[in-house]
């Protein structure tokens, strides 16, 4: 079990779903970084679960409360501590899944792992809702790393059958990025989401969900950022995006798509433009050899469809031993990927920020 | 930069593709390990370059000898070097890659980082060429492995247009891993391989070289390993995988396909068989928020076209900052697939044995 | 910056003297432990401040107040995260370190390094109030060792010029250990305490303040624990025992008596006793090559004085970079050692629990 | 087991007394230093056996040979790989040890840790022998640290009964630090040295021998470098430091003479020096808070008496688990110290290194 992570900016992630509190502790921040709350409100918001997330920014819950680390709203260097008090738990609900759990949830190996006394109640530690807090640190990473001229901003890939449009890789703008890192909705085009949102619907209605693909894109970067073999940029960036849950795959500028290709179509050869050294293509995504080339970096992660829906499906009870029914009751996301934009910016804020530290 | 990984056991990768010698260290090992040389040795040659990759291994070249931590075969518990001469290292070739980066290589990033004091000759410490040592010590941790039940086995999912047969991934067999893990052109079909090696051909004949998949199963995990979060089994993996050149994306189970996918048709529901519990299908490559579910692990990567290719290509030059043309002389696999496959098995055999220690 | 140590069990420590609250984060806890809170509290009273410390526990303020990894008084497996709000922190004395380092404290190097940003009141994140949570996540640890028959005490060897009778230290007995434990005056001989006692109000009443030595003790290790090299019992050890403000040295055995000693009369030899491998002496207080030898563990720290004592001192100030004068005001510890000594026990078991776990 | 240490530094050692080589892996190294052999090899001679170790640098064996990370003397960036082939190693006279531990060594823990597995010729990898990597790479540290104005140097401070003469321990100049680590015998009196030789030959005739101490110093260190609590310059030294086989304890500054001291006497005040904030005492050996103070940092380490001695000990028969009697034969120091100093300046330039990078 590790929740923690990095090697300059050390993140320590606690909570449970139902518990009373779940926060982070962020150590080895700059000092002297005035933080701007309305961005991390404005994150955590886009996070939130609602009924129409494209609303302005309301949080009633989900107030994130600096215990350490700032004075006057500037860090101090100290560990930054941060809780957020859950409210609203009923627990009622999940008494049965103890005994029954939740296909492709993390119930089952979980409570081989820890022996059943794991907290269950709403997924526990595992719960989606321990995301808040890496959209919390991860806001916090994207203004140190703002003020070095580095942008990070994601949109929606894909929802089932729909595409968005697509980046530019070679030629991503910081404009369109800080547009979608403010959205609550991420998408390059106005279109797509009229049809994503029609795609959710249709799963909606049928007590299903669905999938889809995110794309972040950072721009800003210098070459020859990263470490290499075991540090490489691609490395970090990927361990950090399987910490949230629900991803499943991870890519990098064409990613899969290399499979089918060769060469002398995708090699991203050199130039020189205005007098710099430039990329004529990207398919790299702004990685090569484990360092950045100078392009942008473009990295996409596949979400699977939310696994709790209110349909029957077959489980077993881990008592009984024997073969039962389970619907997972209370609301549930149909599509947990708008939602998941901010955190796949905090992830790749986070590891960012640790590589160029 | 940090070519060490791990956390119980440390892999210290050293070595430049045209220096003295290449190797590892292997630090955490286990006391009481008996070594089979001959299974090293197969990897080994799986790995290494040669005309006809079928035939019986023949290791004239690459052998590696083993420094500390082995006594008459068996470890001592200290810590395992081991040392890989380099012969016929030529690199009159090269001269000219100090001032002219190869595209889609390392080349330009890595002078940017080091300064232009890198040993560029053969990639350097960024060549494929260093990917022997971690296939050393993959074989090595594959014996730990087995003796605790554990196979691992990898096939070439794709080479360009042409697919192999699919891993059943709810039922995947020891046996068809141990197999894969012997071949030297791993796939589950043999039709597979003869298109495959067409399609090779085609992109060798054109001065061009080709993509692919590499899917790696591993067989007799239990569930509940893995840590959770920041340290999740497809974390863990990933950041190893992502140490291969030429990888640029990672997913497990369904992974990217997940994307088009609803919770109704992908999830993995429980039933008892045997009487022990057990998954229906297994859709999420045998993890499940972030830890193993018992079911088989299936892993996929994206391996991209080889990009040093004999056709001439656009580039610059860092001295003049003048465009320029380059021609990457020397022999070069037109598709670095099958040699990889030894390499991912490798990988996934060391976040195994890191898990589960 | 890194206020997060640990392999196995990662700590992270977080709070500022007169901020909202100090804490910590305990990831990696083994799921059900069932936490005894009168045993956490007892350690936390003897640590805490307070007129009398022999009294019984009162524990008026500095309550640990728990917000995750603990269910029904039970670990669940995630990260425990505990909170101690500050109370009563009048800041108003403090205003004039900000420009006035005091001498022999971290005011000034912290300056430096965080650029006058860190939060100097009551010294901030160095302050001593930050052993709270150390002996918070060591009274959880010591409950684990406890379970495996590990005892941990420790008493206060010498205040100035008054030394404690010493442990035998190839024959202490856990009995002894859990009355040092309890104690909030830890020491072998109880006429010791009332020289020391005595020794600390000389000091006092000069306004000045008085150094000394804290000797620990852990018996039911089992020979061949711990790591090599880098790795060693007493290198992990003492780089928790340095986190302790105050400690300049550490030292294990006869530790720093090494030095005019021959091997003739310190070496420790072996014997056969009750049909086990014995050590007839315990010179090198438990720890042999850096693993423990069966023997107990013995351990000892020196304490310097409390550099803040009411009397004038030479300073300067930061501002106008002029010499001038400080009287730390405030009431301060004329002997901060019987308080550290359950700090001490605290850093030894998380030691020790990491190297087992 | 972990022969891997640092952060940003990560050196990693490998070997057995009587294997086939022993060495290190630098990883993380800058680019772009120039690396004079004379002073690595002045370094070795300094550690390595001899009769006379006062005479020029012989160096016929331990001969330090790097694979890899160097190009015409000047780092690449990449790993950097050393050997050192072992020669002369006959074993015969260690069959023994086998069974029989010889009393204050590694070996019966090491017995217990690795299961008999553990290579026990020569104390295996517990060997003093595996210093020279630590040199060697010490040696290489210390380049770069010269290169930034930071000199290290470390004289012996006692052995047995004979005391050098003092640092002055807020005025060393690097000029005597200069003087210190070229030396094969590190004084700072003559007097002291010839003295010291009798001592020793006292007990070497006696077939016993000595223990001591050493004290190094560093200069040219700024304000405020290092990170806290668990990551104090105290922590991290020290963690290396007890890496040194026959080091059991560690103090800065005044260190155990702390105990008996007040802070009257010991606090170290400030002053404006030349416009500078310094420091009008430096009791605290340069490390305040964890941080550097801009002082002359002073550790010192207790040395015991080299285990192995020509006198006949009590041991055991680990086999027949009977008492028996064991003389260790073979030529053995009679006093370590001389030779543990540069052992001490390249554990203390490593971890200064890592924290300044």
């Amino acid at each position: 079990m590790s929740s923690v992570t990095g090697n300059k900016i050390k993140l320590s992630v606690f909570g449970e779903s139902h518990g009373e509190a779940i926060g982070c502790v962020i150590d080895g921040l700059p000092a002297g970084i005035r933080l701007d709350t309305d961005k991390i409100y404005l994150d955590m918001a886009r996070r939130a679960p609602g009924k129409d997330k494209t609303a302005t920014p309301r949080l009633e819950k989900d107030i994130p409360h600096i215990l350490s680390g700032v004075v006057n709203n500037v860090t101090t260097g100290a560990p930054l501590a941060m809780i957020i008090e859950n409210t609203n738990t009923k627990s009622g609900d999940y008494e049965n899944i103890m005994k029954v759990p939740r296909p492709s949830h993390s119930d089952y190996p979980a409570y081989v792992k820890y022996g059943g006394f794991n907290d269950v109640r709403g997924g526990g530690h595992f719960s989606g809702r321990l995301t808040a807090p890496i959209v919390f640190a991860g806001a916090v990473a994207k203004q140190i790393l703002t003020e070095k001229g580095i942008t990070i901003g994601a949109h929606i890939k894909k929802i089932g059958a729909v595409s968005d449009a697509e980046f530019d890789m070679n030629d991503v703008s910081a404009e369109l990025l800080n547009t979608l890192n403010k959205s609550s909705f991420s998408v390059i085009s106005a279109e797509a989401e009229e049809k994503m949102r029609a795609e959710i619907e249709k799963y909606r209605a049928d007590n299903n969900s669905v999938g889809g693909e995110i794309e972040c894109a950072v721009t800003g970067l210098s070459a020859g950022l990263g470490g290499n073999m075991f540090d490489t940029v691609e490395g970090r960036l990927s361990q950090l995006l399987f910490a949230i849950p629900a991803v499943k795959g991870v890519q990098f500028g064409k990613g899969f798509g290399f499979a089918e290709s060769n060469a002398k179509a995708v090699n991203d050869e050199y130039e020189i433009k205005d007098g710099r050294v430039a990329l004529k293509s990207n398919n790299n995504g702004g990685v090569l050899g484990g360092l950045t080339s100078g392009a942008p970096l473009i990295v996409g992660v596949a979400v699977k469809p939310t696994p709790s829906i209110a349909a029957e499906q077959n489980s077993v009870n881990l008592e009984t031993m024997e073969n039962t029914k389970l619907t997972v009751s209370g609301r549930h996301d149909p599509c947990i990927v708008p939602r998941a934009v901010p955190v796949v910016e905090a992830a790749v804020a986070l590891g960012i920020l640790d590589i160029i530290l």
